[in-house]
């Protein structure tokens, strides 16, 4: 699914169910990037694999995470899309912290003509 | 309302719908930590002020907005603790973004230093 502009209902509804909560701690445990099968993120969870599967398809059209199926096997990961997506706008209704963040930027740029 | 941690379910709830999360740009566009009243407040959303009243009481319990009653006015501004909650659980699932934030940390502890 591709998207333009993030849909904000989708991605904060997604992150309300501790569920898929724990569904993207799962994922963004291993290492960067890394895709993970579908019945290895199933495993600490008490609920069948088609309800993981319908979390995860929830996760996927809000654009917290990516899903590639490779022969037989699904895999998923997180997609950085939408977190950034829900960072950047909680950031922008936080004056105070968007100014530090400001500031942590200038001084990025200091350092890089140093 | 008192909370000891963030319920997140009521934080990513509360920002999944586009009113509740209009009424937080329009509070956050005023200067910093100012109070507004919630006349103001409801003054561009074509709604019932009532509708507008049970709209901020899902903000307030997700620990998104406070409010006050001082003589027959309530006011209401954005409360930074669940922006803030929210920011914080969104970058520890983000890794990259997490040891990016991490690096300037650092060089933060470092300008203090000098």
């Amino acid at each position: 699914m591709k998207r333009n502009e993030p849909n904000f209902d989708r991605v904060f509804n997604a992150l309300g169910d501790a569920t898929r909560r724990a569904m993207l701690e799962r994922l963004s445990s291993g290492p960067v990037s890394s895709a993970m099968s579908v019945s290895w993120l199933a495993e600490p969870f008490k609920i069948t694999l088609a309800a993981v599967v319908q979390h995860l398809q929830v996760l996927e059209d809000a654009g917290l995470v990516t899903t590639e199926k490779v022969g037989r096997v699904r895999s998923c990961r997180v997609d950085s899309g939408g977190l950034d997506a829900a960072v950047q706008w909680l950031r922008a209704r936080r004056p105070e912290w968007n100014r530090r963040l400001d500031r942590l930027g200038e001084m990025l740029v200091e350092e890089d003509r140093e």
